[in-house]
């Protein structure tokens, strides 16, 4: 769990006088029973819009009341939804779905996550029109709701099963994510396709992640080999991470770099290979959590110095 | 046709003494006649095609009478073809020809952007071996159409239904357009997985886009935020081009670039972070229309001064 | 075919006093036979390796029956499971899988490939837990199989059934292969997503790819015009590599490289645009096949010298 | 055309002193305009009941609105319901959906036939719950629209197709109507299983026949081979009637009869083989039309004289 | 509930000296909790046959486990099977099984009765092989276990879903049984197709009903207006049952009998129309139970004396 | 195999003073090469059909392709259309594809069976406006030759595959053949909906037999239980003949009729129960094989002596 934000992200040099009054995610810090009603909350917002949506759209009201409306509850609509996508002629959709409601109903964990990233969307992409949009039409929110049930069975020891969802999830998605991934909660995969997530690869809360992004390993040898993402975190679109190496807290990591070895804190790095923003030695540092704040590209300024 | 490009594109030590008579993409200012006419060739270069193939290869013939041969005309032949590619259990083929077909059979400028598209495909292309090949097997190609269906319901208010069509745009082709985008005509998507297109880019007539191309936003707030491209651009494999930016006409970037700032009219960018070829204060210019010349490499001989 | 290990890499300045003990690729240097029983001990292997998971996972049996279990051969157990991928509404799962049986049934170096690739993932992959797990689940190597049928068929002047096929591995694995494109065995295609080899390319034996890949072409002029990669050949996550140059024999590319010159063989080029690691005139060699030992990253303490 | 009553059944023996005040059939009387405007009032109707239902039971909303509340006509509604009825692997939905919208659209006959249809199930069977009950579950109903279909096309020499056509409506609803076959307006094929009409056999207007009836020929030779069936005749389950011979006006053909004679007008036959109640020489005659009154078993009094 | 055979078949003049020693039907008298004990043990028996089955057949083994061995209750396999047969491109697979599992799970009734058809199917039908053959291949086994479901969802008021899912039995098996006919348990539709079954009708328990068997009404008028069968009735082929009128506890009807009065218990009706055997006045009386004995054909030669 | 046609109807009061100089059958009496050619010139006549077709009917060109345009044979073509037709979601069309294919390919009676049965359709129902027109139209004729390949599973032992397959044929055509059934060569199955033949039946060559007929078994004990029906018979609509009774050879049972006893050879068996036309004792004898003349109602003007 993510604790409050004064203590994720203790930036020495930039410490502020007094913590912040507002932790960054509250989503992550709420307790059991708030989740419960946060959930509650989430599904009758999704069913709303779903509702004005069927009204004003006849074409797609089927479509809304098969995925959304007629289902009782956020956890049946998207194993429904889930199900009817990821399903192939030798993975029926009923097996699928029954696979997934049961995952959803019985571990709360689960669906908090499911929130907390409907949430995420909702508050950092601003193309996103609404949370049933979401849960609809992101293949990055669908393909790591549909992890999370492929890490649960992996690490119930139902590795054939969880490999074949991989398999489907990198079909229809064309996001590859090794089930023995570890991914927080509150994380946006904007766009989504073309990301790459391996095997030992550990990714936190509040992470932003964008499309072509490569969390890969680094040769043949197993073992704990991939990059452990810390909260917070932003990483651009098309960045490719590679080996056991930490990107720390709130790091930012610009569009198309190659970074290979670790990252501080609050600093940002870019290029190929990459390099830390104002020097290796005494890097700037922001104030902000770039993985919710998704400020790709305040550094611009300050690297433009060295660019054209 | 698109006649030379030292016509199109004045640049400042060519500057001819009056302006140019005739505007960049004399395609779009053809008038509507001679739009069905070519719209009619087209069709009936694509029909000879098919009917050889279909001769040629019984195996497929099913294939190319269900596609092609049946139809009594392109936008029936698209329609049919798109429909089937794009519908899934819960958004049904039938509905999706019918949105489709209606469409196109009421907006000639839906039908003279598939027209230009496909001469653009058939012209650039050195692997595209006929109008048939790109109209049923060009992802690219027929992402870009099937979003320009999603572009036209999106500015008709039909926002759900445009974002339940741009979903299944992204899972099927793994192009991400968004429908907000606004695209212009003799556009080639190469290959064309990847592509990501952010809600207020806008990109010009007869550009050329390579795959894994991402016009993207730079963080959380709403607005003007993605790159505009101007006619005429060329834009290589992975390169990501973030921000309100504009790419001037004629402009080309080099493969796997990373570009935050604007690119002036016929020069070329290149690297991470990408610089001007020739220097940031006098840079290169080319002649050429690299959009529809589709010189990729040219730039090399130059660059090559600093590499390896 | 790829000779003995010492015929393959000479490498001038670290030629080994005697020749290897160890060939470094066995399954390409055995006969006709061997490759023969070598086929029949892999189809035991991955019939074995379902059994037990059909055992341990009753929900996952029905799948692994019908995928390979219910099959008297490898080929007729890859024949159904690509012809159920590959298949849509207009191209019926039957007609593929007939085309598909027919191929490799007739064609023995078809299966010598499918082989040698099944061994070259289990062996170079550490998240590949069985051959079961590739021929199932790898669309890299799925694609690469549906790719060698398009391929024979090109050769047979079957054009527009290539492309028709081609079009479909491009549409469900986001791997672009241009039928035309020559690949050699025991290729390793990892994670795959975005991976595309134009028309002229060339890959050797022995050569791992990962995803992003681009082997492309310069422009719109037809001609041999893609990328040569010769044998034992190690290309990272997103490089791109373009024109007709020759990436020689063990050669190694770093992730996010953009790739315009020749690159000598066991040399490692990194960077956009690429480098060479150990300078221009007298480039750091390496000793091993990276192709085959996956080394993605040894360069890096070199490189870091210059970096962050 | 079924003109009044009056002139339809001139019962010599039972002749009413005063015609009927309200004719049997006006639906089939009355002019084109009020067929339009009979037309709009069904399909209110059916949008009513469908709108009705899919909000007292969500489960159903999305078929609701599929197949009925996203169309803007009942021409829209049918073709779409009957091209996902009878569509298959190798008939595709998109296909058949354009040929019967087509037919639909530019045949008023068609639509007129269709709503006659709808009104005499909703009339004549007490089971029959609404038009949209009739629009979506009655097999009869749906058999013979698509039969109509499958006529328009033979008697415009597109035979294959109507034959195709045929064998699907064979398939799906067991109900086998040579496309041949002449049927009138205001039918009501109860249940529907089983039904064979053959060739050359000819059904009038206001019949109803319930399933498993035979309307078949007598032997190989081709020609004039098959039933005539008068308007107004009741066929009751499990009736065979073979060869061309004439079922009169107003006529009952008693359940599990096999009638091989002609049969006057308001009579009724039964039994195997079928022998006139009353008598050959002077059989009993009723007053109604049993078609409309499905007066099935009013003969039974007479009957039993000679049962059991 | 059937009591035990001496009170069920009263027939004065064969009143057996001693009641019988075995009750005709133990199934429906056992307890709750003998059924769920049944339940177990038929499922444990469906299983284990399946298991021989797919060890034997290869081919069929995929089948096999997706419809049972993959399955923890016979409820759920039931759902998935009939879900799966039972479902269109407008009412998918998923909201099939949902519906049915849900039904299945929370009404003990439904199961018990599933078990006792099993037992029936059985017990009666010697080309039965096995349970799993019953539960996977007789149609008029699985148009009843959806029946019933159709018949649960009309006593709760959920109407247009219960005749939604009427028409899909129809299309599917050809049985059509109208939703709110009441049927008991220990039933064997034998064959099934073409059986009809009306609004009012009722049938009671330990019944058979060979295929094409009508249980019609009388006309347009609503009300109860259907047969009613009782406990332990032997309905041949091709019978026709119509009218209100009542078939007596073991009767038997003949194949192809028409029949319009009602029959006393123990007697056989045979013929059109049909009359007792051994004539009105003092029929025949039999000792078995018809509907189980499945006696079809012992009143031959009675008969037989007035025939050919 | 059914010998010449004077041993075949030894009709002793009828007995015709010379034998006849043409047998009835020609194609079961030649020989396998003849067959051969057979087979080759019928496959010929069907690609004709389908050739002219397509090009008539651009609409149905794709189906005439995929069904038979494409195939190098009839057992491919036939094998394709039935995998198509009886698939579903849990019996993959290319498992059954194949199994066809294995089938016919290895027996040359299933094919030279299927061969008679074409031209037994072709010349016998005047409705059969071709031999394609058969192939892919006939519900009665596919069921017949995938009953044959479900006869074939049976006698090998490969009950449980068989059953399946017997249920698909029961569900998809409304035919029910048990796979022990023996049927004979040269068969019509006219319209077929509804037939059911019994497990120990036996059907012999040159059998007519139409839509609803039964060939039934007497009871719930097991044993040789159903009807013999030998060589040239022809069996009416809806009749039920119930039963280890011998229908003879050259034998005609009516329309409707209920069949308990052996019917002579020659001789006509009619109504409810069924009578042999002219009497018990000396019924009349016919000349022709009714199962190839298929004439059904000759008898009418001797029975209508007492009917009606």
């Amino acid at each position: 769990m993510m604790p409050g934000g004064e203590l994720l992200y203790p930036s020495p040099q930039h410490q502020p006088a007094t913590p912040p009054q507002q932790p960054h995610s509250t989503i992550i810090t709420t307790a059991t029973s708030e989740l419960l009603e946060d959930e509650t909350w989430v599904w009758s917002q999704i069913k709303a819009e779903a509702r004005r949506d069927a009204e004003s759209e006849p074409a797609l009201a089927s479509y809304l009341y098969s995925t959304i409306l007629s289902h009782s509850s956020l956890e049946r609509s998207l194993s429904f939804h889930l199900g009817n996508k990821l399903c192939s002629s030798t993975l029926l959709s009923t097996l699928l779905y029954d696979l997934f409601l049961n995952s959803f109903s019985t571990d709360p964990d689960l669906r908090s996550a499911t929130v907390a990233d409907l949430r995420a969307v909702r508050a950092r992409d601003p193309a996103c029109v609404s949370y049933s949009h979401c849960l609809l039409n992101y293949k990055g929110f669908l393909a790591c709701q549909a992890h999370r049930i492929a890490h649960k069975l992996w690490i119930e020891s139902r590795r054939p099963l969880a490999l074949a969802l991989h398999s489907r999830i990198a079909d229809v998605f064309s996001v590859d994510i090794h089930p023995a991934a570890k991914i927080g909660k509150g994380i946006l995969f904007d766009h989504a396709t073309g990301v790459v997530v391996g095997e030992t690869a550990v990714i936190g809360n509040n992470v932003s992640i964008l499309h072509h992004v490569t969390l890969g390993g680094t040769g043949k040898s197993g073992g704990d080999r991939h990059p452990k993402i810390s909260d917070g975190v932003l990483i651009g679109a098309g960045a490719t991470i590679l080996g056991n190496i930490k990107i720390g807290e709130g790091a930012k990591i610009g569009a198309g770099s190659v970074v290979l070895i670790d990252v501080p804190a609050r600093t940002t790095a870019v290029g190929n290979p990459a390099r830390l923003v104002g020097g290796k030695e005494k890097p700037s540092m922001h104030e902000d959590v770039p993985g919710e704040s998704m400020d790709h590209t305040s550094f611009i300024s300050e690297w433009s110095d060295y660019i054209i």
